[in-house]
């Protein structure tokens, strides 16, 4: 069943998600530029991803528009000077957070709009809002996702009743977001195993967005693979909040199917995501992430210590266990 | 049978062996300080680990002692002073490749030295050689392990008469390693069952040491000690040629018998790591160890292009893809 297991076949129903502008903007409060995003949707459209996420659908009364690039509010009109009428194989995506989106009156119909996919981000007990946010992506004519973060401190039980009001909303994937980095592959699976389930039964499919806090968001993603999660999102370089994601290099070069290809994502990574390290944009594992992910911590506190340049890691150690 | 599948448990089989010094002495040539090495003695103690690699029995007629720091030859005397009479629960090891290693005059009797296991390193087609070196160590008193080397072009018939050999020689633990980091976690998976199923035969333990050229270190690590290999290697860092090895921070962060602790290794990180890094020595994760991995190459180009400070990762993957 495993992807390696037959070597020369794979699987056509996965589905790679890039999520470098929407991860990796938590990073640099989405300032790229727009050479960054245009060589970036054509070095997806090369290398055969499935869907692009350009950003959050941010409100702009919580949100300073002054204060963030533009992919923090992904316009529709911001994307279109990007992709024109889109006439690739590569969909759109952006994400919108329960609580954080004036999802209503930002979000339009699909048919006057380039987007594909609206991601919704939810916690677990945010789920009634989230499904309120699915109806209405649902019934202007998007594809829905429900992405649930920080799953490693669900309660199984209160998991599986979210799964079965989810599995009755008309959302098409549930998401399995590791927002801490803190889950080992084998207890990854078993969470694979009741989201499988659940999606077995409501016909939904089962996606897969991975933490890199102890050098485990690649091997997590290819355990969710072979265990029957479809949809793998990536960022190039890994690039992400605090110890980033999966890096889609990684992950373009373990699929089989010959539809994608890894170059052009190298080819990408060398022309841009050198400079932004130059640049000063810091993101990837540390030893503070680490430290957070084996806590099962929010990360916040290991992003305090990077953007503070501290390197006392002796210290830090002992501040996030005192916390624990 | 995984560890993690018993949270509040674990297996006592379990040994942590410490190849800082081994692996990543091949990055800097050698040179420590005695202090690095009395610290990371002195933390590898408290932190529980079981055995320390100290570094290689380098011929002297073969390699320039002028040119490489003293553990690359591990003198018994060099040792000692750092460990003393090693009093401690602590054992000490040293590397013995075959083809590059005078050990019938270099590697006195256990009962003279403060070593306790030679660790014999081979590709398989230097097997009768490497038993020769085995079967010498064993007769002086020593622990002895056979680590094969390169495993990712095994073929798997060859591997089988290869363990049969050193079956029925007087080693105590078979060695995975996986050299280029080619090997996904289920792959390994599939080579660990072949050498638990020789161990089994001949009373063998079986151990993996890993490196990182997709980020799979770890994760492959914590895949066979959840199929029941028992000896696990880790660097301090994941210190270790080209794209390092498997983190002991992230290992010992993992392993539940509590006999273990992970602040030491994070002291002595701070302490010292950071200050190798900043006075330039390499290593590491990066784009051309992750190519020569996913093609299964020898990372000899990629630690090249690293000396180099080339950063030109695209016209790199050109080249090692036409080698391949």
């Amino acid at each position: 069943m495993k992807e390696i297991s037959k070597l020369m076949n794979y699987r056509s129903d996965v589905r790679v998600v890039d999520a470098t502008l929407r991860d990796g903007g938590l990073v640099n409060d989405f300032y790229f530029t727009d050479q960054f995003v245009k060589d970036l949707y054509l070095a997806n459209i090369r290398a055969g991803v499935d869907y692009m996420e350009f950003g959050y659908k941010a409100s702009k009364e919580m949100f300073d528009v002054d204060k963030f690039g533009k992919w923090k509010f992904c316009d529709d009109e911001h994307i279109r000077e990007i992709v024109g009428e889109n006439n690739t194989d590569l969909k759109i995506a952006v994400m919108a957070d329960v609580g954080r989106c004036d999802y209503k009156k930002d979000i339009i119909n699909r048919s006057e709009s380039p987007i594909d996919l609206i991601r919704v981000a939810t916690y677990l007990n945010t789920i009634p809002a989230a499904v309120d946010m699915i109806e209405d992506a649902k019934s202007k004519g998007y594809e829905a996702s429900c992405n649930i973060m920080a799953i490693s401190n669900a309660q199984e039980g209160e998991l599986k009743v979210a799964l079965d009001i989810l599995g009755k909303s008309p959302v098409d994937v549930f998401y399995i977001v590791d927002s801490y980095g803190a889950l080992y592959p084998e207890q990854l699976a078993r969470l694979a195993d009741i989201y499988l389930e659940a999606a077995a039964k409501y016909g939904k499919k089962v996606g897969i967005h991975a933490h890199n806090n102890q050098q485990l968001a690649f091997a997590n993603t290819i355990e969710a693979v072979g265990n029957g999660v479809d949809w793998l999102d990536g960022t190039y370089s890994a690039m992400g909040r605090g110890a980033g994601n999966c890096a889609m290099e990684l992950l373009l070069g373990f699929l089989r199917n010959p539809k994608y290809n890894v170059y052009p994502v190298i080819e990408f990574i060398d022309k841009h995501m050198t400079k932004l390290r130059e640049d000063g944009v810091v993101w990837g594992y540390d030893l503070q992430y680490l430290m957070t992910g084996l806590l099962n911590q929010h990360p916040r506190t290991a992003i305090q210590f990077t953007k503070e340049n501290r390197k006392d890691y002796a210290e830090f150690y002992k501040e996030v266990v005192a916390q624990d």
